[in-house]
């Protein structure tokens, strides 16, 4: 069997991760791990003619990109699944309609990247695919857009804002042998603490990675201290306070090894992005790029990549929701030499 | 190797449907097929304050509904699977972040059973779970008044509208032994044969739906005769007609087995509802409702199940954009006794 505890899924060949692949914006390409993207494209619009299509080019841009550093031809990949943030999930369709590959769209919002790793690895440990590609795409304008307000209006920005990252990540998961496998997969429950300010995702997101992180230390029966990093999408400065303080009182203390990719994608005293980075590219490009880059080199060997989400709408805001929640881990390897 | 083909998957334990569960409005209701729910809630807002609590709720029933006919208690499910077509799947999130089992979010448009079958049937298949509920849910309210326009406007319907059917839709699905199995999926490439008019959608979603039909066929080297009735999601009169010249020009006549949900759902004479129903929920219902009790009770024994998803968005459509659209095979089996 290879279900382990309530929500944890043990992969008995472990999956490997053949390529990342990950393109960003002016602003990312700027940022502390500016250099280590594939791709930095400085115009908003990306040659296109809205944020929308934009979004699109950087998901096709990402997942092409990730299929020639796999060094295989599209048709080698049995599924292509992916997510977004916008309504009717137009960044990732629109994107890759025209990659002519079995499509599985998901939405889990900022937490895109770990379901869609989470599936595709299933899927790959199953024996129903042998490569896959997962995708994940977000873009600052066309989400302030469609949740928040027009750019135009020049709102005035909340200490507790995240600014949603530009940009798209492409991961290659594979049945081959890799230098870095995932090794397991704990798929988050909703959680909703009936947080209602949209303005302060990091709250909403905090216990739902909690929950999902001490699910996963609880059904593989490991200490924090079996990773080396235990890596949150998009909580940023306030939210990863809180989820300190939350799985501390769970009887976990990760404060040692946390870091969150929403604080590693932008400087916080030079880019005025206030709590930190959030979208679904922003766990997406910053795994692509860098943590599985310290992974491939061997200055991380185990780590915990917990992808989060706040599954507000505006409409669902507007009338006077609160935000639920989620998130989910996949924990990935270096393999020893 | 349990692939086949390009886009198929067989499993290899046949995965069991032990229940399924279907909530209407009160058009449905009043449908042919109207007696087989297992709810009508004639209250368009199901005791709610908006249509988007009103179809959370649809929601919250079915997956209630499902587990209870399935004699089991909500965490012996190892995961939900879910989705709809409001802005950031409202519908499914809202009602069914309370489960509290490990959440699988799906955007296929009005393919999200057949997506959320495939899915879970290939987790089960793999070993990862031993029951999985998959659920959809549409409204026509929130529908009209997120893609098309306000309800109070009183706008004219084009003659190739569909109408989005209120309610949703659960399936139990599980490694035990059941009467009705699922025996092989088939996942389906995005099609955008540049298609424009969001009024006709079942125009752009036929080629789709004749591509995984085509695919399915050839991947299992089967003739339409092998299945009962191939049964398309959602294409009404118009796109069934496109699907039926389409699949014939490539060399499959299905003209005799074809079935759609959106014909079936509601009366064409008495109903006012042009092309057909539409919606997540459609396939949804009329599957739980309608096909599978045939299976159970024997007057059919093998059928392709093919829910069908036009995948644009108003944004997109506002930007001059065309239809992709996307279809996902499921092959149903009764077990002989």
């Amino acid at each position: 069997m290879k279900r382990q505890g309530s929500q944890t899924v043990m992969f008995s060949q472990p999956v490997g991760i053949l390529a990342t692949a990950s393109v960003v914006g002016k602003k990312e390409g700027e940022g502390p791990i500016g250099k280590m993207f594939d791709m930095v494209e400085t115009d908003p619009f990306f040659g296109t003619k809205s944020w929308e299509k934009a979004e699109s080019k950087f998901a096709t841009t990402a997942v092409d990109i990730c299929a020639k550093k796999s060094c295989m031809p599209m048709d080698s990949f049995d599924y292509i699944i992916a997510g977004d943030l916008l309504n009717q999930s137009t960044g990732s369709i629109y994107g890759l309609r025209n990659t002519n590959r079995p499509y599985l769209g998901i939405f889990g919002a900022c937490s895109a990247m770990g379901e869609g790793m989470s599936i595709a690895s299933m899927l790959i440990d199953g024996g129903f695919a042998n490569n896959i590609i997962v995708a994940a795409s977000s873009h600052f304008c066309s989400a302030e857009k469609q949740f928040r307000f027009p750019l135009e209006f020049g709102s005035q920005r909340t200490p507790t804002s995240s600014w949603t990252v530009t940009g798209a990540a492409a991961v290659a998961l594979t049945t081959s042998q890799s230098d870095v496998v995932i090794t397991a997969a704990t798929t988050g429950k909703m959680v909703d603490m009936q947080i209602k300010d949209a303005n302060n995702m990091g709250a909403a997101m905090a216990p739902a990675a909690a929950d999902t992180i001490v699910a996963h230390l609880k059904d593989t029966n490991r200490s924090p201290k079996y990773y080396d990093a235990i890596i949150t999408g998009d909580l940023g400065y306030i939210g990863s306070q809180l989820l300190l303080q939350t799985t501390a009182k769970m009887g976990y203390d990760i404060s040692a090894i946390h870091k969150d990719c929403g604080i590693e994608i932008f400087d916080k005293n030079t880019q005025n992005t206030y709590a930190g980075g959030s979208g679904c590219a922003c766990s997406g490009v910053t795994f692509s790029a860098y943590f599985y880059e310290q992974l491939r080199i061997g200055k991380l060997s185990k780590i915990l990549f917990v992808p989060t989400g706040a599954l507000m709408s505006p409409t669902s805001i507007q009338q006077g929701e609160s935000i639920p929640s989620i998130a989910h881990a996949v924990a990935i390897e270096r393999c020893a030499a």
